[in-house]
């Protein structure tokens, strides 16, 4: 309710400010025995991280997990996983130009208004370094739920839109370029765009569409807590989400009944899917997809006009590192948010 | 968890099936000495309400919300309001089509497979009836919050999309006709088309637009429980959502961060308002807007193909009523969502 | 958390006040598939209810449950069960006498300063009549427990105290007499103190010890959620409780360590049971026993002098009907209780 | 729910083995600006940790907490405070003896059953090493409670009761003696008792009693978290802890109405305080009081036999290092646990 935790029985809870001496974060409710691979959660962690392509913020951090508790003998015991990220970029750097001013479109406007004041040395918990720890409780997540596939993938950057359905792609191939768009056709193109885009020292938005195979039937709970609505949470609760469909989504606003209804093969499974894999809120065992729009990180290097503390107009320059475009890091943690989302309602629905 | 319980200070939990005895609810955290308008709860009531015009389903419900506590005088106690709702139409109706059968893109397939069997005479707790007690909670809460105002309207109805900035209609008109969109002119249409389809018997989608004018700066928690992510949740978690997006929402991941910046005036308002509202999943004070996508209605009056229980093909006639497009009676509810959404924030926030 | 609700994936959600139309509740996240014996749950409430005997107080409810749904063939469906109560004895009391004036050791004067103002006839939501609905949901929850006992009764009244361990009593008595103690001879003497003491126009506080026999071993969580802890949350919520010890209780802070553990025997059951079947908070298998203690009832037919709203010195009048022992009735209350802890940790370890 | 959080909008979640890497928590909620005395927050360490005296553990750990975010200039931000302990007495034990066997009265069997399997070097979170975290939480919840005193001390040891009442005491004097006896009569035959019971290899139980004095009026809810039912489940959470009582407690179950209740003084004071400064679950700006039974360390310096894994009796030396008496260290955890609670209901009642 003060808002830094993450679902009911796989919860997690998360710390730690960009520019503090170290994130981290605890997972409670993690099923004991559950034999960790410790490089699969650092390779989730490296997806996400800062630096690894020329298309995203070149700030430094090797992100690298220290667990404190909670795993003996490679194995999890069933009590808190506690964690922690060092912060290695954490100081030296000059916030002269943001201490009193209000970055457009970021939170230092309402962190001030709401908390009275504000660690000014960069977003503070606002900024998306927090989602590192979401990716390591992810990862977890992930490892818990290994009979299921969670396939995300960059589906557009800006105005170039992969129009393939999703069953039309390698989802090997996410991680074959530095995108993450399974068609290299068009993972070249996004390329291309992001690299222009930050040579304006500008910045871009995207989409992610992300597909979970093999999701047991009866996940979801019928009224609140469907289980769409909780990935929607999930999904509009990271940093510049702006909008989420699953399913037809929006499209399916336009359509008809008689289009829309998903028959049913005599086994249960659906000739369509337009429902996206959940009915009534409970996933029936098809293929659940969803969309998550992502609008451009507010950081340009571009010199902008803006508003101080005491209301004065003041010139910000855009300096310092930006990260072009969100999308290709988002990946990563769109799966985290999803792995956790399934965790919890695999423990509350008692498939476990 | 169970999942019939919506917010954490300002909480609602309901109960129900569509042809039991009665659905209701209790309202817990509901502040002390609110001097309660109890025509305008019937108001809300009857803009949800089935047989309200010819563009809806014509069960007859007179929806009558019966207080049981928590009211002294006219005015809340602070004690929990517990309310019930009499279903009219629960008897009589023969059920012998679907009692076996799964109707398409219904609940009744997950719930058999979830619960192990079902209520069979409808959709039970998944049936849009539950909604009702969700207006009889969204109705208090705005009393609770009449310093601000919630115009929900129907935007988009199959491929009629009203165009129009929300800035530029007039929400006085949103009830002067029954298909509650603001432009007459493309009121007419929208209804001409739910008439058209309702002839063919089947169902239609569309989307519903909502605006929170004066909102206070500080509502919402930064990380997990962002007001957007919250809102999202409570949208989705309506019967027939498919997607949610606020401010700029998918538009936003086509543009660039210099478009899509919104710049201070020097009072702290913004000059454009792409953020919806929301910084960092903090209300900033401008209107907070998003779109909700209602896929169509799974009932329709048409013959289908579907299996049974024991897997068998069955036809399922399209017989008794049906509800052509639910974005009209989606309208109040929508903004009942709301409501509550912003109830549990102001308690949580501290702001009332 | 407005407070109105106990338990997390079993939960009761309470409503009602003791001079209202109805009391209530809404029971979440019980089970599919259990067969209900409304009897039973019937028969509880009998134990609850005022005038079953003349040791306590003669308000005449009938206390009959009103079922509104969850419940189909018979059977709970998963969806949340409703139920009311209706108040028989609401009406035509004259309430002049406390109106204004602040009844000593009730709670009048902290909810007039809490919330402002309160409902003048009667406790309110504190009255103990709210426990009829804590009843109900235990009496489901124990038909979902029917593998375990639960046994509570009357072990002492003011300072005749039963001596004997509860191994040497035989439960099938506890209902053989009206104060529900199972040894005749001592129920003979309470009976005899409780007419004594209401003829004084006075009343008498006691304890009731209870027994939970056959619960599995491994319920509870180690750290805040303690089994112990959340029994004892249970227990100091009902009406009237000031202390609960489990175990060896305060006796077990005078003895020494090797007095106190209990030694095992080579099934992993152990010799002696001072833990009273829980260590570490965690459910060792043994029989878990704990003892309530009950202030006497602040409702006296005595004049006192008390204060008004105003801060004047009142006298107030002892009249109506007063419950001269609450601990007879407290008995089923604590049984419920009982079951609704149990019953929240069957779902949440799984055990269901 | 996963059991380690206390709280809800003042909230700890706590992580760490006592012989693991470190251990530590995150307090969630704590509201922006408090001006932070670090030096506090480690006097409140040193009064809880090992080896601070003859008469506890010598366990050797310096219990230095790190502060990880959270925390400004010396000030809360709002946002989470992340911390860690090192466990600097993790290493290089003997665990041979304890591996396989089960320590009567200690958790390891119900964790072996409840999780499979158990870290094995020591007692992990069943250790009441894990309430040092609780510790760093209270201390800060102390500071933002600075208008309310809070004051524990022990009020037995074994059979040494300390009979004089709580308002003869003179609090200042808590910390002058090893024991936390503010009477030095009392406090000289309690540290003999604890040294002789030492001498013996065995332990000792004793009680804490806790008051808190200027404690505003409304804190607390009617029904189920009641203040009395939340500091019980605080206390009862803590390690060794088999009873609570506040108020009369115990002894007003043996009492009459005439002499319990608590009459009025015409400033809404009450002559007695039977009550213990809540009634209808609510504080009323009297003294609260309360009382805590501790039993005696179940680790004692003497052979025993037991069983192991495989269910064969095995002798169990009495080796290493022991605590004869718990509660001189549980003074410092439960004021930490009474602070907690009113945090948050200083928030939830929307005091702070």
């Amino acid at each position: 309710m003060a808002g830094n935790s993450f679902g009911n029985l796989f919860k997690l809870t998360t710390f730690g400010e960009s520019h503090g001496t170290a994130i981290g974060g605890i997972i409670d409710g993690c099923p004991p025995g559950i034999e960790l691979d410790f490089e699969a959660i650092q390779h989730e962690m490296n997806r996400r991280k800062p630096g690894q392509s020329k298309i995203v913020t070149q700030r430094k951090e090797p992100d690298e997990v220290k667990f404190l508790s909670g795993i003996f003998e490679g194995k999890t015991t069933g009590t808190p996983i506690g964690f922690v990220i060092e912060n290695a970029n954490q100081k030296s750097k000059d916030y002269s130009h943001i201490k009193n001013a209000y970055r457009p479109s970021h939170a230092d406007f309402v962190y001030d208004k709401k908390y009275g004041f504000r660690d000014y040395r960069g977003g503070g918990r606002s900024s998306a370094r927090e989602t590192a720890s979401r990716v390591v409780a992810g990862a977890i997540a992930k490892q818990m739920l290994n009979t299921i596939q969670i396939h995300a993938y960059t589906s557009s950057v800006g105005d170039i839109f992969l129009e393939k359905p999703y069953q039309d792609l390698d989802f090997s191939k996410v991680e074959s370029n530095i995108v993450r768009c399974p068609d290299e056709e068009y993972a070249d193109k996004m390329i291309e765009k992001i690299k222009q885009i930050r040579k304006e020292g500008d910045t871009i938005g995207g989409t992610v569409t992300c597909v979970l195979k093999n999701v047991p039937i009866g996940l979801g709970e019928p009224v609140f807590d469907k289980l769409h609505a909780e990935l929607g949470k999930a999904m509009l609760s990271i940093n510049a989400v702006k909008g989420f469909e699953y399913g037809s989504g929006f499209c399916g606003a336009k359509m008809k009944g008689s289009e829309h209804n998903d028959q049913f093969n005599i086994d249960g499974s659906t000739k369509t899917n337009l429902s996206g894999g959940i009915q009534g809120g409970i996933s029936n065992g098809m293929d659940i997809y969803f969309r998550v729009a992502f609008k451009p990180v507010a950081t340009i290097m571009q010199d902008q006009t803006t508003i101080d503390k005491e209301g004065n107009e003041v010139e910000m320059q855009g300096k310092g590192r930006h990260d072009p475009c969100v999308v290709p890091r988002a990946v990563p943690i769109v799966e985290a948010m999803a792995a956790l989302v399934l965790a919890d309602y695999f423990l509350i629905n008692k498939i476990y």
